[in-house]
């Protein structure tokens, strides 16, 4: 497909944070970026699921970030001061992780940038821990971080199955349906961030905490394209392919066929 | 099980195609013959699905064609050949590959063989290409190069989930499922032709060009028991089997078990 | 989630028996119990499904028995005398294999000291064969052997898709669903022995004979809950992981997430 | 480093050729390019072996030529175009492979602009076959090819020790070490070409057709040091990086250091 | 190559020992002999080393035995008795392992048809313990089991490095090296048993048992040659490669082409 | 061999430190005392280097250090920390990485305790950057980090065969040989800080960032063992085995039997 170098103009900006130095148990998300793009080769630029070719779709690659691995508040910091050069030129974010940590940085510019912002967030794991391992900057409080400076009662959460017993009552009040948060969304502006390890394993076992028992490739890929097509997007992310934890590499086609799907909602 | 190997002597006369040179995206489908013989050790010969054993089924193994690798169309000559002392014998083909290219010389014989011939094309992928990177023979663009000379409208094709907008239209046309396929084919000689990718990667991430969102195991080996042995079959192929991308073996145990039940369901 | 090695005292014990030397296929689940008590750190404690903690069971970890690889019968000596001293104190087994034949000498300590016994037995594999290359003590005939002193009426199978022709007519004799076991069961004390391979291979590649077609995730997580909590269960086993063949680690993770649901099912 | 897109302009042009449809053993040398330039990534463009650095030689990287996998004929056209355009523009062509065939395009091409132009062919197998399988363009017969239009007493070989019995007489009148060769080349144009497989697999297993009992990388690296600062290199290339053969990722790391080690005792 | 499945007869008689049951760390040599053969078909018949070609060689591989696994006494009673067929024929035993107990049923064999039978043994370890973890049928004790029959004074070890405290006497008596052992030999029977982890594991990974600091490539080659065309050679072995073990596949290779030197030595 | 764990008091006192945030080229360090410890299993406890035995030399493990991933700051603090303790308890320090840069906890540690402390360093790189990508705590400079408290002539470095040209002034005036560097300690307390890239990433691929060009095996444990025999050894270290990155093992092996060889040095 080679889709996403192909223009360096266009409406739908991606950018890659290749940074895991959080990740927990297995690290390998900042290879994230470089191996959905050499995934998407091996797709067509046509979606029969929805009828469109992302030959249409105005979007852009603006590359990867460089960051420093460890402390991840510069790291934060340059994600941040990137989406705003993006939001500034007049353009959707569309971030590719790394880990989830990563999509802060985005959610910390949006919501200067577009007043009453709302998050919907697609993930095996909850993530609102207040910290972890005593640090507050984790990709398992990365929700909770959110929650902070948005409020809790401005982010759903779709597809949690992996909490702590002390999210369990957030997590209740949070969990929502696709077609629930398109309802709850209306006409605010909404980020989606999707951390891919939603799907079952079987399907996306390249990721840093793989949790049995997850969703199908369709089921994601619907939930997505109603999401993006139905809400006022104002940007959202893909985060948390380790390819290097999938030596078949399906893993990475199983993400770029998402972004595919995601670019052809927004932007057709 | 080592069932492949067994019999010098039968009815259905399996031989591999080692050859991938023309793969797009990642090469290894000439190793898929041998690995599906060695998968198939794992395997009891009995079949609870069609409750029948293969221990009663007549068929035997011709091993594989050497074949150069490079230009096509010395390896396709060479496919045909060996097809055409197949059917010289009075045995049913049932050919191994292989990327998807070495389909042509199968049908190539057959065509001339048993005249009326229709094809049932169960892929993820159309392969109705005109040409790919500027090469006529690929495996992109196989069913067109059949459909040069068998006619597009005796091709269905069941499966297809990627594709090129310009191959919609083709598609659209062909596009059928096994009970209307059965129908379709009525008395006349059919073959078969199953890229593995129809698979979804979950259970088959072996392959080639992996297309997420395919179908079950039990879906496929229902419709190829349907087909196989409902329809008046004049040969088939199993083909796209790449061992070197799913260092579990799975791939290759579940190739090795779709011939068992082909081999039980043609020759019982 | 570090629950393994968590506490040293407990009502339910947990022992790895690292032994494979009659896998005939594909050798590796000596390193099962060390994988699954890894993956078990990318696990939480807590369990939405039962919305219970495995912080409020009462079991330990004794660890691994020290077993000579070749013949097997020492290694089933050293199993069955475990398995007493467990019993002896009070506690319930709950054996990590390791290949199936380690389940031989559990269920002969086991025999003894519980009176009644019955066994029930999720598997792709039927395991009934009288030998297998010669041999009595094999992973393809545990049940066997099991069946020579329980009586094969004292056994039912679930999901088995596996097996020889001479095996069909007692398969068809013990086979059984969930419910229809616990029936069967009444308040006799029970072992439940789970071959992992009854998954698909999609879910679980790490395994020494994979079976395509096999149970979903949810399917055998909810049958072994109905199973563990509603018989009365004299010990259990979860076997077959051989995560050498799963390089993904996703294997070792769903073992750890079934051996976790098995303790808050039968621990709460 | 980053070594490789840096630059835009400079004397040296890299431009990789990812083809490998000929390689008769182990596919995977099309992903050498792009493996070898991810792998320069970790390491510094300071040589302390040569006491220079690579930030001070004029160098560019035009990138990949888009070939067609299959029949080579096209691909070679393609090759050899490109490295025309790179001679027009006054630069020197350095080819990063892709299997040894496509160095042919690139002789061919220099052949036509360099008149008296000698070729030093480092490698571990003679690649002097008439033919192979009955193909004439084959990585088997990449310097009978070039023998063909050069003479073979325009060809020096260093290292082989792998060859067929009716290569001996060739062989052994090619056959040199790097200080003869720097004798026997003089003031002539000279193209050098390096199959990494010269190396001993064990510091090269990333290849495709691995021979026991080669150079060290110190031998290699020195060979080359003298060879590209002592003769009047015309172009050189690296070729038969296999990076999918070594998941260890060493080879690539390898490839990049002599591709390092060579830009710097060229441009300085 | 395809060297070994070349002919049905001949003077030198390959068979296979596809058994690693009483492996004590990582199994696989079951694999060994089918890599093995697999490997060869990457080599030429001709070598350089010794000038010579193996299709001038009377061999023949009359292909693996089938055994069972678990307890080793069946196992090594069919090795036995096939070796007993090889020599009734007049051939002479060329054993591809497996473990490296495997040995003990040729030698066996040997000891019987060959009076005064003496044993050279290769190897990282010295395999002298009485008992492994209880068990005197090991892989670590066979060179123990051979010397209670052959007396230990009918051995001579090369390259050992790896020993048990209680070992180090009887090693050191029974050191050697390849010209001291072929004086020792003088023209009494001998048997060569070759345990590939006697290379450094840098050029020989694959195998279970990896001892750091062993002997080069060309090292092994040259005392092999040696001592094969040296002594009057009964008989010989190459045991535990142990494929999985490495991915790169280069282990396989390199046993390949020590069988190829091996078979030429002895057979020219 | 079992060494590790094998008792709970010893003079010695390894400790490991899984972490490798700040790691920039490939993760995975954090993995390396686990896998060393495993590795252990596979190698005596006798050491015909030293005709010793670890039997006789008083160590004991006391386990990993539970470290948080991200920040390195914290991480260093609870490194120091235990340290602290192990020196209170009179032990001698011995610890395992995980990335290079957990060496600075031990070293402020040591630093406190044992004034006139001087630090030796095997290394494939130099680590003596100011910083890197604005992070001053890193892999790449903890030698830098090291120097700023110790002073720069407190330092020796020993095999670096990488660094960036601003580093090389003082690369040559640490450079030094084993021999000098022991002259040079003299009866001052000494640390030792071994990064086993220093190895030719040939016989240890296992690591973040292999530099091609290496050490030996036996190189460098004849190093290992003259030093610390020799100086006055306050503490040591083994550092950057990536297990993850050599699915063959052998780095890990690799890396168990040099602190099997340091530990019999020091210890007897």
């Amino acid at each position: 497909m080679r889709y996403i170098a192909a223009r360096p103009e266009g409406k739908i900006c991606l950018f890659g944070a290749p940074f895991d130095s959080t990740t927990s148990f297995r690290p390998g998300s900042r290879f994230g970026p470089a191996a959905l793009r050499e995934a998407s080769y091996s797709l067509e630029t046509y979606s029969p699921i929805q009828d469109a070719d992302l030959t249409d779709v105005s979007f852009m690659d603006s590359g990867d970030i460089e960051l420093p691995f460890g402390d991840p508040a510069p790291a934060l910091s340059l994600i941040r001061a990137r989406t705003e050069d993006i939001l500034s030129a007049g353009r959707v974010p569309f971030l590719l992780g790394g880990e989830h940590l990563v999509t802060l940085g985005v959610v910390q510019a949006l919501a200067d940038a577009r007043p009453g912002l709302k998050v919907i967030h697609l993930d095996a794991h909850a993530d609102l821990r207040q910290d972890y391992l005593g640090q507050s900057l984790s990709h398992a409080t990365v929700m909770r971080r959110i929650a902070d400076f948005l409020g809790p009662d401005n982010i759903r959460q779709i597809g949690i199955r992996s909490l702590d017993r002390p999210e369990r009552e957030l997590v209740n009040r949070l969990q929502s349906t696709a077609n629930d948060a398109i309802t709850w969304a209306g006409a605010c502006p909404c980020y989606i961030t999707c951390d891919l390890d939603i799907l079952d394993p079987s399907i996306f076992p390249g990721t840093g905490t793989p949790e049995p028992g997850g969703m199908s490739f369709s089921e994601l890929v619907q939930t997505l394209i109603a999401l993006v097509s139905q809400v006022s997007c104002a940007g959202l992310d893909v985060v948390e392919l380790a390819p290097n934890q999938d030596l078949s590499g399906v893993s990475a086609v199983v993400a770029a066929k998402v972004v595919r799907e995601c670019l052809i909602a927004l932007g057709t």
